[in-house]
């Protein structure tokens, strides 16, 4: 007579390395949504969630998760060492038991994330991924799959819609909203910006990457196979798993191509991620019509959350993480109640269940967002008061990569263009530590450099900078009446000064540097009113302000009007 | 006594899973080996294929697919609601089979996407996808599979070297010929012209993700693991799954080596999904020799045929997909006909079975390629004479990603090149609506507008312009006897006017236009000249025509002859 | 009474498909951390590992590996049609189990590539490659898992800390070394420059895939799960897989955050996998907590090893390959004698078993790498010394992909920065076949051009030249005086002259060539130096050298001074 069931400890074990494999998913949708400056520090967050994560669950998260304790908190158990025989699926061992677990708890964590990337400080990252680990996942967890009060309540969420997406969707909105949104997300006027990710096809692999993880995710949550019903139950959830996310990403393409007047790519991968997380409380428990109806209402209303999250709450969520996974999240436990027709769970509304089911899978989403909630906001909050949040304006606008990673980019060799936001805040120059007030600095001078010919002479002025200039420089010359003017990326050539950045343990030598190169002509307006504004836009007193150069021009033809001379330059190109 | 084999269930559900996981292979190898401007547009289309190709498959195919019916054409079931007992694997619940299934039915429609990339309108594309999960591959599945004439006939295609991959590969074939190659790949004598890949990092982890999906598509078509002969199957299954494109990837090198004179790395990664391909027919029925015989053919064949399609057939094929899915699946099912040491399938001819098998191979890749040649060329056409089945030339050279899908593009941040096709038509100006004659708009001078002194003067034209224009900028200059020019990326800055763009509901702002600056140096052409040919050639009446500055020389030195001023200018740089 | 285990071969198998899609890994890994115009020629070496390796394990290797033989060697048996019945896992089948081992082979090839990426000549690579599936991997095989000497002596690996990853780390180290540093690594004091890998994101998901694959790795390195102790242990061996990476990663972060200032994000994601590695011998033996102390010691010793390599050993291994899996392999398995609990492994020294174990394993990890050190030194010496090992200076410089492969680039249509390393040794030019001296082919002019006026005349001189020459030029200028300089990356047109290139049998046309273009605007140096000092850097005699423009300049002026003319020209920018 064998203590194990080989069968199901393989279910488990193949279901641990797919839900683990998720963590690659996440890191490369998360990296691929956000910017290329801030790659490195995307991926390395996604490490430490997973890293800081196993060993926390370890210590803690595992007896605070199924030790028997009351309904609220299971025990205390550094190391899993207590006896857990009674919560054990039949016939599968702790250690396989406990390794499923982990890579659940760190799929919670990861989700937020992305909610927050681009602006985090390292740092404070790092204490809340371990807080989620700590007092908000096993906690909930315990709960729902633990033996707590709403498992006992008959509480049904199979595989986490609840339990993982939602809690890591809810401690997500609250830690965007506490943090604030990106530097230039949003206009002086509160109208959000596009800012668009740097890597569609590694995103894109990372939402074909997360769907069939989540085969494992939701399948391998029978957490057994030796009985017809488990057999059974396992190929519906299969078959559920992959029709709810094709249908959220029809409904997706078809909204975005009616609202938008074109398809949207990210929105419609982003839709089929929605349409996992909507199945997932329920992907046992519903046919699969019920399964297609989730996916289409996750589908719609990814959508409009995502609208609704950026345009009306104005919280930046650089990736959709709190609509995918917080708010289908939710809606996919609630249509649990309406749509089981799942005896053993309680048929849903929509079944002649009536309003039991419902009732309770209502009071589940409402009790553990108000628990996770409360304590995300107290976790974020300390965290901003204490070590910090969020990076500083510099650091941001430069990219986390460069500032906090000592990075010089995640794509080395590649040329990148400017990071071009729209930052109203911009139009005053960014603070820098000692910096002398330009007027006292340079003594500016107001008579024309130039003389002037009978005809009116055209001078092309060439300003080389720093990228992150740019935007000032932009404002200040648009405002003395240059309207057009080219940029290029250039390397400037010349030693780094400052504090030495390590790349792998050696020192990053850096003697080309990206600069920015624009490109005036200009007649009417003074050459010297062009230097001056440049001047202010660009002095700091540091090392590598800039340089600017002065050529003559013979002429300038507009292609569209045939206009030459003078004329070509009074508008943009 | 239990009704399911737990065994035989997780096999079929890993083999889902597996399967599944091809979309991601399939995604990243035809958004690598395309360019970059139709990146998003490849992966829309990727996920579209799945997602509309499952709910297909559950409404309509599985039905059809397997029905009873008769020996062509299985019954209509939506929804999947019959009794399927007599069809169904040994102790594998329903909807465990028709994961499997569905997920093999996305396969063959994402083949096709491969083969009509960067070219086809995105409406025409969803309607043939659709089309193949509805009136094709279930059908010609239902013989091979479902218990039709050819399975009756005893046709054998272990895991669909037919019924996947040819299927796909002629759909493939038809889908090429009826939209026409891209502009630019075939030069005014038609002799192709390499296209490069934009990615071949992510196409060849593409290559990796399909080999290891591949030991699901073959390992787990055994569908079952419960006895001892599907046990011996699935390793002798695995090895040969591996065997063959290692052996097809060796000869490939070898021979593209030899042919082109260095080993072509994408042709040697498709090389290993030829000796896939090939594999699949006879993976449970040839010896392991057997497959490496299969593997190396496989591996040779690949190369010749892509350029037979490419050069003889003149057939636009991007990814190779013709030459991977049709032509080796077909060899690869005929093979089985020769190599087979499987009783049970029977004998090959090279094994003493005699002509029979092969016979009956024929029959089924002929009748196969009949069936789906014709409706794929009714559904093409059709599409072609209603929606629509091919982007403008506007659209295609802008690339789809901005033209269709408004996503400005796939990798925003990233410097990109200039497209550069030569494609000849271009030497006639693009058509755009409301072209006023150039002659008419610009009045030229055919005055030299600058005076000459005594040594030739040198003059720089600097032309600043919109990047679909180069090509035709490039021609024009080139007639009026400029050698040498050098290009660069740069960006003008202003705000775009017309429709709006949105990316997940936000309107995207693009205040730097990406523009190319074309610099020319002459002194013998007359500047007239050069400003007269870059008026021609970028004139269009629409704000973003460019513009043209002029400066003075001091001097030119060419470098290799020493030469300086005039002399230096009379070749090319 | 059935033959085979449903079970076991389902685990085995599995465990194939995990193995093999490590390879997916390596490849994004290797190609992440190395540079762009190198990442063709990593990729085809890696898919060439996999091809060449599973036919020559097929031919040789799983005989001489697990046939009955000595102590020392098993047998040859090509094809493997031998009778292994009794080293067969119980229930497992014959091809079953070869597909398990030649993904293993596979792997300890592949891990050699990383370190000796960049530079090592293709043919040459191909050699080793085979001679590590043919000499290397199956010899030390066979002592430790085949039946021999190690085995009979109890020295325990469970799954390859010793038999594939310190064998593949070892090879790495003797081929680093013999091949030699990548040109430009050290300076010409011998110090380590830092050359940042291309795509980070790649990387990243590299070492994801590899996470998830080694589950699969070592879990199924049980080779059966039709007992209590053998579910047991695969429980025991996915938890110790998840926690000792997980802690290393956590490790490696603190150090580096404290060495270096800042965190290292690609030396994290690199401990990672020396946790994975640290793990492999012992991690059926180990309880959780030795994971935990194993993954903590790997991801501090691998950063350690890896400077110490790299500044102290001064080896060029530019992934970390044999820091990763020799150094951490080699304590991984020391660990097992300190750490193990498991009786039947025999108990580690801290746990009461005294030093018996401790020193089996020493002596295993001792022989074992004598043995490889040994036969790799003669491989890689006698590949040196016949048909070469290592790419011309010229091929390495312009980057492996175009030089070896004809592959222009691996991201066609990407704008790429200028390669500069630092290379001292480029003081003196590039040897060019048949070049004539500077000085004879071209009289440089000591008289100055152009002529001075009252006011101190500013020029800007314009260099269009070859990439490969930059390092150069700019060590020419600056011997002149020139402080400041602007390079950017433009395109020069003109047709492609040579030895065509076939791109999948298509002669590839490149009219637009990569070039750099540096500007220069001087006062004080002579225009004459400078033209003088860009022949002298950029004169090669071929088509293509270059050419140099040259302008006036009105104005310079230098925005952190506020300094014009002449003095803004003093200092660099």
């Amino acid at each position: 007579m064998t203590l194990y069931s080989d069968v199901n400890t393989i279910w488990v074990l193949l279901g641990a390395a797919m839900v683990f494999f998720m963590q690659a998913g996440f890191a490369a949708c998360e990296a691929g949504f956000t910017r290329a400056k801030n790659a490195g520090s995307v991926l390395l967050k996604n490490l430490m969630d997973l890293s800081v994560g196993s060993p926390i669950y370890w210590l803690f998260g595992f007896g605070v998760m199924f030790g028997a304790g009351s309904g609220f908190f299971g025990t205390f158990d550094p190391g899993i060492r207590g006896d857990y025989s009674s919560i054990l699926p039949a016939g599968v061992p702790l250690w396989a038991f406990a390794i499923f677990q982990t890579v659940f708890c760190a799929t919670a964590a990861t989700i937020v994330s992305g909610a927050v990337a681009e602006r985090t400080k390292f740092s404070g990252y790092l204490l809340y991924s371990l807080a989620i680990a700590l007092l908000i996942y096993p906690i909930t967890g315990h709960w729902i799959w633990g033996g707590g009060w709403l498992s006992s309540a008959g509480f049904h969420d199979f595989a986490g819609s609840t339990a993982v997406h939602m809690v890591g969707g809810v401690c997500a909105v609250v830690g965007a909203s506490v943090i604030g949104p990106r530097y230039g997300k949003y206009d002086k006027n509160g109208k959000p910006r596009a800012i668009l990710g740097h890597n569609l096809t590694l995103a894109a692999l990372g939402v074909f990457i997360l769907w069939f993880a989540w085969f494992g995710f939701n399948g391998c949550s029978t957490v057994g196979m030796d009985s017809d019903e488990l057999v059974e139950t396992a190929g519906l959830v299969f078959f559920n798993t992959n029709l709810s996310p094709a249908l959220a990403s029809c409904a997706a393409l078809v909204l975005t191509w009616f609202r938008y007047g074109k398809p949207d790519v990210s929105m419609t991968y982003n839709a089929a991620l929605a349409g996992l997380v909507g199945i997932t409380a329920g992907c046992d428990a519903v046919a699969p019509i019920g399964a297609a109806a989730i996916g289409l209402v996750s589908g719609v209303l990814v959508v409009f959350s995502v609208e609704f999250i950026d345009k009306i709450l104005k919280i930046d969520d650089p990736v959709g993480a709190v609509s995918v996974h917080g708010v289908c999240g939710a809606v996919g436990t609630l249509f649990v109640g309406l749509l089981s027709v799942n005896e053993d769970v309680g048929l849903g509304l929509f079944y002649g269940g009536g309003f039991h089911l419902l009732a309770i899978q209502a009071v589940g989403i409402i009790s553990v967002s108000i628990y996770v909630g409360i304590v995300a906001a107290i976790v974020f909050l300390t965290i901003k008061h204490t070590v910090g949040l969020r990076a500083s304006k510099e650091e941001e606008l430069a990219g986390l990569d460069p500032s906090e990673l000592g990075l010089p980019t995640a794509y080395s060799g590649f040329s990148m263009q400017p990071h071009t936001i729209d930052d109203d805040s911009l139009s005053a120059p960014v603070a820098v530590v000692g910096e002398a007030p330009v007027a006292e600095a340079i003594p500016v001078m107001r008579e024309p450099v130039f003389r002037k010919e009978g005809v009116p002479k055209m001078t092309k002025i060439e300003i080389v900078c720093k990228e992150a200039r740019f935007e000032l420089l932009k404002a200040k010359l648009t405002e003395i009446g240059v309207t057009g003017m080219t940029v290029s990326h250039v390397l400037g050539c010349g030693v780094q000064k400052g504090k030495p950045e390590y790349y792998r343990g050696v020192q990053v030598e850096v003697n080309l540097l990206p600069k920015i190169q624009v490109d005036v002509v200009v007649s009417k307006v003074p050459v010297s009113d062009v230097i001056e504004a440049a001047k202010k836009a660009l002095y700091t007193g540091h090392i590598g302000d800039g340089k600017i150069f002065v050529y003559d021009v013979e002429n300038v033809v507009k292609v569209r009007t045939g206009e030459e001379g003078w004329d070509a330059l009074q508008d943009s190109i």
